[in-house]
């Protein structure tokens, strides 16, 4: 497999410490030809849902490269460490449903290995740490051209952690989903895919009643919050494929009390 | 035109999502050579007057280069998509008026554009995230050396949208303006310009009297913080060229309940 | 001195500003073949003691670099600006401890200079911002091959200011140190090395007292905190060598509420 211009890095590391820069320092030796572009590092500490979901929803936008995901709870213990290839990608992480999502919106995993060849990793392995020990110069090694068979043992990639699907079904006039993120401006993503929506009728110019927690709420489903009038709630198609709700200029996360795993329906009023 | 080394983002993304690397994926992939600087993705949600304040200060101090800026509450409605050319770089973003203080500091619009050339944007574009779906491809393309004007149809640059100026008065003794922009530090930087308050007497060595919001303070003015013992309040010109009120190894923006927008008087104490 | 592939940037400044895009953009202008690296931005305001131990911990992981340090509520008073030569790398900050345990990680300082040379700086010096105007275009012209004696006038090691090393002491079956950093997990490092408080029989396997403000509390010694139950508090030999406490999937410094400077005895239960 030929060298990767590009190393992508998502974590739950957060930015006050030293623990991403330790990574980069890391990766910048073994790799300096390779740009290294920061997904994100505030993942909530260890939320392996929302890192899977982040990840697979920025993948389509990415170049080829060598995709390095560490949010890991389980550092340390028994679960497996992995490379997985997907779509002219690498996916290096733990294999704890992480990457799968990402994975799976590649392509699927042609192949994988368990990181079992230490010559790879730096030379001193702490038991926390496997971000900087592991991951990021087995990551590395691989984005300068280390084949990726030489990572470690072959696995059956049927063997590797899966996370389950968020909850999605559309029946009729109804989509019915889950919460899956709130972004920064109180967005709140649901599981429904818009195409998904459309098949129930739920295309912009519709409303929509939307149904959580014991609440009701007609919406107007349009293209863009601007076009409802500041303050006012509206349900939409969102740049990732799925159906948003936001408030223009607010919060829906806070003016609902929508989070993420929060159960809704959405319905089409005729 | 020829190609930049250099484009630099600013948004209102925040840094838990994957926005911002997601445009980041999408610049790399167009102009692979063109270094980007993330000049500040934590402009508060849709605050364009922080983001343009924020934007000129900075550019003096960044190499000619595609400036992308997006804080763009609008997105997907009727307002336009930009480029502008001013003392040697482009400026790229929505035209909201984000853009206008940068690049009147930069020499003021020498041409402009509206983005309506399609071949330039992402396949798909969606209606809430034109940040990587125009913006960044249009700006990555010019950084890689596609003329200006093939961005899109040529503008009147006095129809782009500005920013009305903040406040800012000097009269005899005194210096009247408002809060520009508060720092993490709590430093509150204010609308007068040094220069201008040096025409009033506002000098290094002097006293000032500070007015605001029905309070007073003589505090001293000073070069920097640290003239004045930790805990005390001081006022001095800032980094930037404007006048500012501080608290040594404190929040001036705290102690003095002290905001973007709060009017604020300094007169000299004989 | 030959020149620097790596510059790496570690600050006070935050990232809600454009302070370090600033410095981005001269080191940029002058290093433009200079990949910078960003430590963090995220200390505490002014506090030099978690810059000096961050700097120190990341700096093993980092490649031979001109290492950036700014934490310097002294900006503009009468504390010398300092480049520090130590193990292959070179150390730029004010002279105010910053460096110090970073130094003495890479091996201790052979050269350094007061940075005086005014022809490396910006043509036009503020008060309030040395990151901007003197440290930053000094380290970046130091990374692209500037030799390191025309920064400045030489200086003698010993009196660069140093910061007294944290607390810690071993006696018999006992380690006593005081909590250094707190991590974004809640994750609470001490000042006792690992090496050291194996000389105590404090090795994972064993079962300490944990001995703090008044309280007590026994719990395990083990090599990660995976390998308690979720919840549990369990201190460990940490990544950067230190002995740590930790909750499994939670914060130690809340639940115990332990912070910088708290002191800590961990005692070997038999």
């Amino acid at each position: 497999m030929a060298s990767f211009h590009c190393l992508t890095f998502l974590t739950d590391y957060g930015l006050e410490d030293g623990f991403v820069a330790a990574c980069h320092g890391v990766g910048f030796q073994i790799a300096p030809d390779t740009r290294i572009i920061d997904i994100t590092h505030l993942v909530p500490p260890g939320d392996i849902r929302r890192g899977a979901a982040l990840l697979a929803q920025v993948i389509p936008y990415l170049p080829a490269a060598v995709h390095l995901a560490v949010v890991d709870p389980g550092v340390g213990t028994a679960r497996r460490a992995v490379a997985v290839a997907a779509g002219g990608s690498v996916f290096v992480g733990p294999d704890n449903g992480l990457l799968s999502w990402a994975v799976a919106a590649a392509g699927g995993a042609t192949e994988a290995v368990s990181l079992t060849n230490t010559a790879l990793w730096l030379n001193t392995v702490t038991s926390t740490f496997h971000g900087r020990d592991i991951f990021m110069p087995v990551a590395a090694h691989l984005a300068a051209g280390t084949p990726f068979a030489t990572a470690g043992d072959a696995l059956d990639v049927a063997s590797l952690v899966t996370l389950p699907e968020p909850e999605s079904h559309v029946i009729g006039g109804s989509a019915r989903g889950e919460v899956v993120i709130v972004d920064r401006f109180g967005n709140v993503q649901l599981s429904v895919t818009a195409a998904d929506a459309a098949h129930a009728g739920i295309v912009p110019g519709a409303a929509v009643m939307v149904a959580w927690s014991g609440n009701k709420r007609r919406v107007p489903f349009a293209t863009t919050f601007g076009e409802v009038p500041p303050g006012e709630v509206v349900s939409y198609p969102d740049s990732a494929g799925f159906v948003a709700i936001a408030v223009n200029g607010g919060s829906a996360a806070q003016r609902l009390e929508l989070r993420p795993g929060t159960r809704v329906t959405l319905t089409v009023v005729t």
